[in-house]
């Protein structure tokens, strides 16, 4: 399976219009499975919400590292595929984080650092193709009132230095996709070295 | 979806066995999908067969170009899939013969030259992969008495003279996988430009 | 699989709302897969275009013969089946104009006929039901300006004669859409004789 | 979708066998999907066994109605498919002796009358086709020692007279196909003008 | 396979949204899948309406016992088992009556008692649930005029007693949904333990 | 979906036949999905080996803690899901071994503690039911001598003692099972409340 990765250098808002089906194609002409990464503000529009759980809530935070993840090899999508390739990427990324000392905790697809929220993510599919968002807040800052959140900049090292900056932010992004996309590769090619049942 | 082509230059018997799992990887170490090529007699044993409609019969010829195609992309492996790529496979290969100059009649997987058959075709599936084997007599030697055949050397264009030869074989072998590989990326890229019902 | 083909002799317009899933039941009443052929002129109305390549293009010709193929038969449904259904609907399309003394060439879904764009086509599928659209314009009119068309009634054999015409142009969909059938069928039957890995 | 009925006059015995895949099609040259019906003894060689709870039981009877049913419809095959159409085809059954005034009582697969077990049943498959074997005692002969059956023979109304007997026994059978078929292909029109979410 | 059963006791009608993707969850926080039974009054709008054969006919009834059934075992959904599964919950009820001693005929998912209609039924899916509305009037009240219908408290026993009232209503329906799933789990069961060919 | 957990207290040898389908049913009578769970020597034999790329090698170990999972739930199996699955376990037991103080290594569904190799693990199907064998070493016994290997045993915390002993290994178990069906039920929790595109 071949995943173009492309990280978008401007910025721009999450609104949930960006998991419909064939953004990276109608946006950015890209054909096939994607990941699109880039920095923004996330703010869901009712109309876009696609956690039921969430009907109601503010998903918002000012200022987001975003992952759009577009699979188009599983014909039909397979919601089960979608949310486990999303706990794939999620456990990816804690591992990069615990590599460079930040320890976490997991429930489900969400991240915490002291107990404090920093992530969210959703899986969805239509019948050709699996979405996943999954976004980190870079600051603490215009999240909802009632989540105790926290943001990578404000993660600190022992000696209270900050670990990720703009500076190395890309960097952090090139990993998790490129491991991610190691990953489920390593899978397929997995799949061709199996003796079956 | 990437598949590797490996035309392999020397000459080695197709038995049938070919046409099992993973026999890309367990032969020659390729992951994932992949057509493998080569020429050499084909005898199929009565073990290895895969057409129920040829329990009893000989497939056989002493010199045939061979098509090798495993697909792991649809899990699980979809027969219908199997057979329609196959199809494409063997109506590409005549597309290419046509530009050539060369007249053929088709009946399903069949090709044949001056009503005598050029070609034999099977697909076959496990549960993780597709197989697809398509051959070419490149002569009408060693092949079964009741059948009128024809091969590839043995064609000539209307000044008589031979079309295909060893020296441009591969060439024709290159363009046939190549345009074949191309049509299935493409019809991946149109599904991820489709905007469902 | 059956497949039932209806022609309609009477003319109307395809505006797009005839890839709808389930347009055969609703219009005519009929169950399960079926082919629906009619001649009339194409305009896409914007909210209908199901390929996003063509969003923002006009998708227009004065008159058209059209092919509306939905299959029920894959449960669900699966979208390289219905783009690997159009191919064969193309393809067989073209070995049939060939056997008539036509040169075509093919891009994907595309016929062109002396570099001159003959047919539109386009494959979508909701949960239940694949959905095919082939056109092809019978005359060079209406069509967008800025691409080089030709209609079937356009093309003359080397003696300058018109090689179809309003006399023959139900014997060349009937034709057409028995050889897909019979092809769909013969994919089928196959399956059936086919020894598994 | 179309399903081939053959009732096979002559007598031949049941040994599992016939439940492999392409049966009908190595047997009788039958394509697609298909139901054979005939009267035989069974006798399960174990190597045959496909419900691994029989494994070291006997499955046997003198003298038995058998249908045989492969289903090449749905790509690739589902096992849960497979066990809703032998749980369908055992309560048409039973649909059809209570029309004719036998009240039986229904577990799973199998059919009970006056607590006395009339049926046996196995739903199995192979990556391209579905498999139903389903055969009832005619006479309570040659049955396992150690369980109570009753043949179709053996049941009377309440006059005493015998509902079944080799005069109406095809019969029996071709409603009883005709039924299931009916409802399969009912099954697919229901799908074909259902508006989905 | 896990189902949760929920019988709410309070009267609301059933208006067709609550064939939506997910309404148990919505309304009543019920993860995974789920049949919710409740008694009212049917009137289905027509944006509501998923039988496409039902376009422009009034589906109401005054007071019926309503069955709303959504599974997510299968990714993704299938139209085929949807509909089977139907089949299943219409032939358990009627295998319920049978039992009670109402004789009951069957078209496809319409249960009639002499010859009025007892029940509505409709299946339907999205990508990753499937649903089952299955319907049955109390009382021959506020059904269309052109439908000879009949309510299960219309029913009567040979010496004239109502059979069911509102006394035994719920253990009627607790005894279908029951018996229900447990043919499910049954079908799970017997897969888990077949022998594949 | 349910999920049954037996862990199994006497030894007994993993020689690679307990991954064959079915295998809890035929030897334990569990119906549906499973994990079981024992401690013993693991010798595959040549025939049962699963990864084509270990022909030829050994795999084998005195002692270790055995994982075998068998999945029901998706039919027909998918090896997608085999492998998400299996990298699941294998990456929640990671995390639970670092929340013990443990640091590795993952590459794939290979753990490593000080480059030394702690586990080994397939996945594989039938049709029916998806198969993952997870097994970690317990001690650096009976590993084949070119690899460089450890065991659970022989990991100790900064003050050298062990971590993992007799007496808390079934505890370190149970924690992984749990978690490992907590995970997979939270996903099919997710997809139940999830708005599709």
């Amino acid at each position: 399976m071949s995943i173009e990765h492309k990280h978008v250098a401007e910025i721009f808002p999450y609104d949930g219009s960006q998991i419909d089906a064939s953004w990276a194609f109608r946006e950015f002409g890209i054909y096939g499975s994607s990941i699109i990464t880039w920095v923004g503000p996330v703010n869901i529009t009712p109309d876009n919400l696609k956690d039921f759980a969430d009907v109601g809530l503010e998903i918002k935070s000012n200022y987001m590292i975003n992952f759009i993840c577009e699979f188009f090899d599983c014909q039909p999508a397979n919601m089960r595929i979608a949310y486990l390739r999303q706990r794939l990427l999620v456990m990816i990324f804690r591992e990069i984080l615990f590599e460079k000392g930040v320890e976490t905790k997991r429930e489900g697809d969400d991240i915490f650092v002291d107990g404090r929220k920093l992530s969210i993510s959703i899986a969805t599919a239509s019948l050709s193709s699996m979405k996943i968002h999954f976004a980190l807040n870079l600051e603490d800052k215009g999240t909802p009132d009632d989540v105790d959140t926290i943001g990578l900049f404000d993660i600190t090292d022992e000696d209270n230095n900050q670990i990720f900056d703009d500076g190395n932010l890309v960097d952090l992004v090139n990993e998790t996709v490129d491991r991610f996309i190691l990953e489920l590769e390593t899978i397929e090619n997995d799949i061709s070295k199996t003796n079956l049942l």
